[in-house]
């Protein structure tokens, strides 16, 4: 007997920026929050500052990060704030509880006291301050709207979503940055292209995010889970509230959902069926990929009592409606 | 900006069970979870093993708890357990976090062991055992649906819904008792008649619960907070999965409502709404208790950011559709 429902959203654009499937509303315009991150952290590259720092592509790839607060996550964000010659007082962000649940359990047990490095975006902070030194801007205030920085991520943001800056909505993060709120479609558009750019700068943070597909996230995480069976072949990035953004990089194909509610069980075990979908029709060679144990452990996840029995399960249900319906053509040759 | 939503259905009925105000799907069918444990309650007073074990109201009222794992709910639970000649290992639930925030931090780090009558249902299955005991039932496996107690208690919640058994879904509830799966206009009538009722064992359990609210749930829970605040005017009682169930005694009207989504904020914050909205209407005296700060802070809950500012908040939007529309009627007195 069904319990509780989750509703979502999902658009799903082809290379061109095209829309040819979704769920519910394609168009709902809600915020992106750290699915955008790839865009939050390019202009730490782009402009020079990656190079500039010595930033490793690790370190990269912790910029577009939300990661579990691991000691390995926290130690890297370290040392990026070294190399910057900043900090941890110099981040905006501050700590909470961290999403891996070992970590949680581990805090509470040892009575650790988190500085802001255990944010799981102290990546993305240690980057917004190299791209701050290295353009000449203040280090303090990186994190607010009138800051030059986050001006040019908006303007990052809007070249890659194809919306016009005056359409974004701006609020702030869990983090204190700025969260930006567009369209699905715009999203979905936005990793469509990110999963196909040939920009070096975008280039070498698709790389960066696939090659360390736990800097990402953590152990057991579904962003780390799904990169990591489907190396070079998947990016795919969570955001807070029910958000995922994903990319199939040879199919060029983008997808971006929302679900209503904001669970956040929801969003990966319907990512994870949308890219099966996906993957049956457009590459079929990333079935077995996205069949793994590791994959499969997000698709459905069981309802325990506290005596440890199954009780229910989470389930996905629907189906992306395709925008061509079923149908019969025939195709002339050409005569050239 | 509204960044997600939660949909929640309504049913508010008369004393006579009919509806008079509905949100969503009033006929919703799903789980009425912990909401249920008044009429789980109701045959360990009604058959006399609340007496035959001198159990106190305050006992009467863990038994109807979903209670926060505080100090003073473990060691009542143990009392009951010692009047009863049980011991936890006769417990048919597990602990689990406490739902108290800040017994869950003490228990993470103190590394506290938490024993079966940590679970927030400890009461409910004290009382389950009581019962069991009095009517010469086997003490052992009273929490399964094929065991005599919980065949009693199917007829009750059957009796105080006016569901037929048959109609009666079931399932299994986190602590392995037996869960009820209905429509809501059938908690609700439930709920109507138990603010009313003058079969003797209910009004025991009734007035049990309004006179130890703290025992029903904990420390800044919302049924302890709104029973709390408006004194033998109001039951009201939470369950698992976005589940609420509450009567205003002297109107006799009777809610529950469902988030389809099953969050568990959304649910206290529409349960106020929905109060003062029938305070207003039906008991206006009952307005100034519902806008105590104690009270309006499940209302209107902040998001903070990691840093400690307001980055948003939980709104109630909506309005109950009243079943009778705006109108006039003209009365003649009768010439009687």
């Amino acid at each position: 007997m069904p319990e509780s429902v989750h509703r979502i959203s999902v658009a799903v654009v082809d290379p061109a920026g095209q829309l040819i499937a979704r769920s519910g509303d394609p168009g709902l315009h809600t915020f992106w929050r750290s699915a955008a991150k790839p865009f939050q952290a390019l202009p730490v590259v782009a402009d020079g500052a990656a190079d500039r720092f010595g930033l490793t592509d690790a370190e990269v790839a912790l910029a577009c990060a939300s990661h579990s607060s691991e000691p390995g996550h926290v130690s890297l964000a370290e040392e990026m704030l070294r190399k910057v010659g900043q900090t941890e007082a110099d981040l905006a962000c501050g700590p909470h509880v961290p999403l891996s649940p070992v970590m949680a359990a581990t805090v509470m047990r040892e009575g650790i006291h988190m500085s802001p490095a255990w944010s799981n975006c102290s990546g993305k902070h240690a980057a917004m301050l190299a791209i701050s030194l290295h353009r000449g801007w203040p280090a303090h205030g990186y994190e607010r709207l009138e800051h030059p920085l986050q001006q040019r991520i908006l303007s990052e943001v809007s070249r890659w979503t194809g919306e016009p800056v005056e359409s974004i909505g701006l609020g702030v993060d869990g983090c204190t940055a700025v969260s930006f709120a567009l369209p699905l479609v715009g999203m979905a558009r936005a990793y469509a292209r990110f999963g196909r750019s040939d920009e070096p700068a975008m280039v070498r943070i698709r790389n960066a995010m696939m090659a360390h597909p736990w800097l990402v996230a953590g152990t057991g995480r579904s962003c780390t889970d799904l990169m990591a069976a489907a190396p070079g072949r998947l990016a795919v990035k969570l955001g807070a509230d029910g958000i995922y953004s994903a990319v199939l990089i040879r199919s060029g194909i983008g997808v971006a959902l929302k679900v209503e509610d904001g669970d956040m069980r929801a969003s990966p075990a319907t990512l994870v069926a949308i890219l099966r979908d996906l993957a049956q029709r457009f590459e079929p060679d990333l079935v077995d990929a996205l069949a793994a144990p590791e994959v499969a452990r997000h698709a459905r996840l069981a309802i325990y009592s506290t005596r440890g029995q199954v009780t229910g399960y989470l389930q996905v249900v629907g189906a992306l409606q395709y925008e061509t319906p079923v149908g019969v053509r025939t195709v002339m040759a050409e005569a050239r």
